[in-house]
Order: structure tokens, then C-alpha cells, then sequence
């Protein structure tokens, strides 16, 4: 299975890093294609330009995005690995949706119709790994924005059969670091299994 | 009273710029005290560094940024003028929130507890104005990620009483020119009720 992993933070040396690398880890042992994009590594620019906008209902990126687009269209899996902030992805990563999930890539809007035909049919999984500062229970009541909008709103671009998979550690403003251990593990072994 | 508007669209000539024009217009004619922020003419950056990651536990957003926090704390009613993109809020708005509502500024975790403090107790009032590009409905079932992140989220940020507002237009890809119009009537006079 040709597997796409995000990685979405600007530490090197942090918690999130890690689960990335263990993602990258269990799917490599798993035998996998992987594709890796490391949004703050590679010095992606988030904004959606005025030129950009202006052309937004003519299909495809920008130019320099083709290497997204390529990746996006060649995955049968894709995994987001990123901290939840403001019960949301960061910036980095929601411009990636904003630029990259255009129409002609991610979806389209056939002439005369207002129903939206998803293109991304070659995504039959979404995982999520993520970080939550606060408790499970206090995203409960926020209402967790960014899983909605991968489970609900980047879902329906993808295979009508798609598949959504959360692995999100909470709580990590109050530490543990056993916990961690273990929450590293698992994504690892997840990871592998996929 | 003393608003702070915040705006968010890279294209000048935009529908949602125009609502931003009506917004301020309104708000002079009552009479209040505005100050605004217009992320793309200020070329502001959203992307949260490392450098401000590794010291986020640490009070303060980074120096760069003084202007809005001395605007948040300043205000009692914050208008944000945005397109909705992917249910949520653009990058470069979400990375508003990541950058500038940072520990000291809109909240502080107090030695030994695990309860957030909200200190942003001067605003009384949030309201949002966007444009959503499918119906009322479709934003419904996707569970409307944007609209939690603020009237849960950042609301429990500012003072206990916070009312928040919704100002929304739907359906802005199968295009009404006099929808539009009516609407920014409605958001000009609105905003000068406020």
C-alpha cells in the first residue's frame, strides 16, 4: 500500500517528531511504500495568495505544489501527524489543506450542478496522530473542530469507503512521561499493522 | 466601546473584504472605537517557529507581535471577518490564534493546577462574519469545525459572560448578487447596532 505521512511541527526534538518517526518506522517494517512531506522542514508557506484565490474555481494548484498534488494522487493511505491547537490543526497544516485540496485535485464542481464530486477516490484510509493539550473530556465539550474536519470534510473527497483511524495522546500539559513511552509505542505497532 | 476587527482575505476586491468594509463603516457610525488588523496587508506570518514552540510555556508572544496583543487586551468586542475554507478558518487567521493568543496574553496555567485561567476578561463580545462556499445544511453535517473553534475555544478565553455572534453567508459557489447585496446591508447595519 503506498502510504503519505504529514509531519506538521517546528521542533525537531519534540513529542510529536517522535510519533512521526515511529509512524515512519512501523510502516517501513510493515513493508509499505512510504512518501514522507515535512511541512516545517521543507518551509512550506501556508497563505492561500490573491492569485491564487483568483483562480480558485480553475482547476489545480500552484505550480510549485506539484510535488503535493503528485503525492496526494499516488496515496492509498494518508497519515497526518500534527499537535492539536485551538482544538484544531496549526497553520502549517491547514494551509496545506487551503493549497494543496484545490479543485481538479481534490475535488470538482461539474458545469451546472452544485453537488461536489470528490477526486481523491484513491483514499481508502485517513489516520490522524495527534496531541491535545487539554484532557479528552475538555475536547469532548469543545467539540473537537480539526477532527471534524478531517473525518467529515477531507473524508468526502476521498473513496466513498474511506476509513478514518484517531491516535490522539491527551493531556500532555500535564506529564508523564511512561505514558509517553507507551503512546510511542503503540503508534509504532499501529503503524505496523496498517 | 472598543472593537477590534480582524481581517482575513488575500483578494482586495473579495466579497468577504467588502463585508470587512461594512463592518467598519458600521461600527463608526455608532460611534465606537475601532482598531483593525488586516492580516494579508500586513503581510503577517502564521506559522508558530521553533524558537516560539520551545518557550510557549513561557508567557508572552514573540516581540514581533506587541501590536496585537496590546489590541487584544485593549478591546471589548472582537469582530473576525473571514472566508470559511475546509470548515475552519484560513491558515493565516488560524495562525493568529496560534502565535498571538499564547500563555500570558489569553490564558495562564497557574503553578500547580491543571485548570486553564482565561485573561482575556476585557472582551465581552465575539463575533465572527464569514462565508461558507456550501449550504447551511452541508456545513451543519460537517459540524461546522470553525464555528466551535470560537464559540468554544477562544471564547473561553475572554469573560465569563462573552456573548458570541454568528454573521454567516452560505452558498457563496452557486452566486446571488442580490443575496449579496442584502447581506452586506444586514452586516453594516448590525455592526452599528453592536
Amino acid at each position: 500500500v503506498n502510504v503519505l505521512v504529514v509531519h506538521c511541527h517546528p521542533v525537531p526534538e519534540s513529542f510529536v517528531t517522535a510519533a512521526y518517526g515511529r509512524v515512519v518506522a512501523g510502516l517501513a517494517r510493515a513493508g509499505h511504500e512510504v512518501r514522507t512531506i515535512d511541512l516545517h522542514a521543507e518551509g512550506f508557506d501556508p497563505v492561500l495568495r490573491a492569485d491564487e484565490h483568483r483562480r480558485h474555481l480553475e482547476p489545480g494548484a500552484a505550480p510549485e505544489l506539484s510535488h503535493h498534488v503528485e503525492a496526494l494522487t499516488w496515496c492509498h493511505t494518508i497519515v497526518l501527524v500534527y499537535p492539536t491547537w485551538w482544538s484544531g490543526q496549526p497553520a502549517m497544516l491547514k494551509g496545506w489543506f487551503d493549497r494543496v485540496w484545490v479543485r481538479g485535485v481534490a475535488w470538482d464542481l461539474p458545469e451546472g450542478t452544485n453537488r461536489i464530486r470528490p477526486l481523491l477516490r484513491n483514499v481508502r484510509r485517513l489516520v490522524v496522530v495527534t496531541t491535545h493539550g487539554s484532557s479528552k473530556l475538555t475536547n469532548a465539550l469543545e467539540g473537537e473542530a480539526g477532527k471534524r474536519t478531517v473525518t467529515r470534510s477531507l473524508r468526502l473527497m476521498c473513496h466513498p469507503r474511506c476509513r478514518t483511524q484517531w491516535w490522539a495522546y491527551y493531556g500532555i500539559d500535564t506529564d508523564d512521561l511512561a505514558r509517553r513511552r507507551t503512546f510511542l509505542e503503540e503508534v509504532e505497532t499501529r503503524a505496523a499493522a496498517l
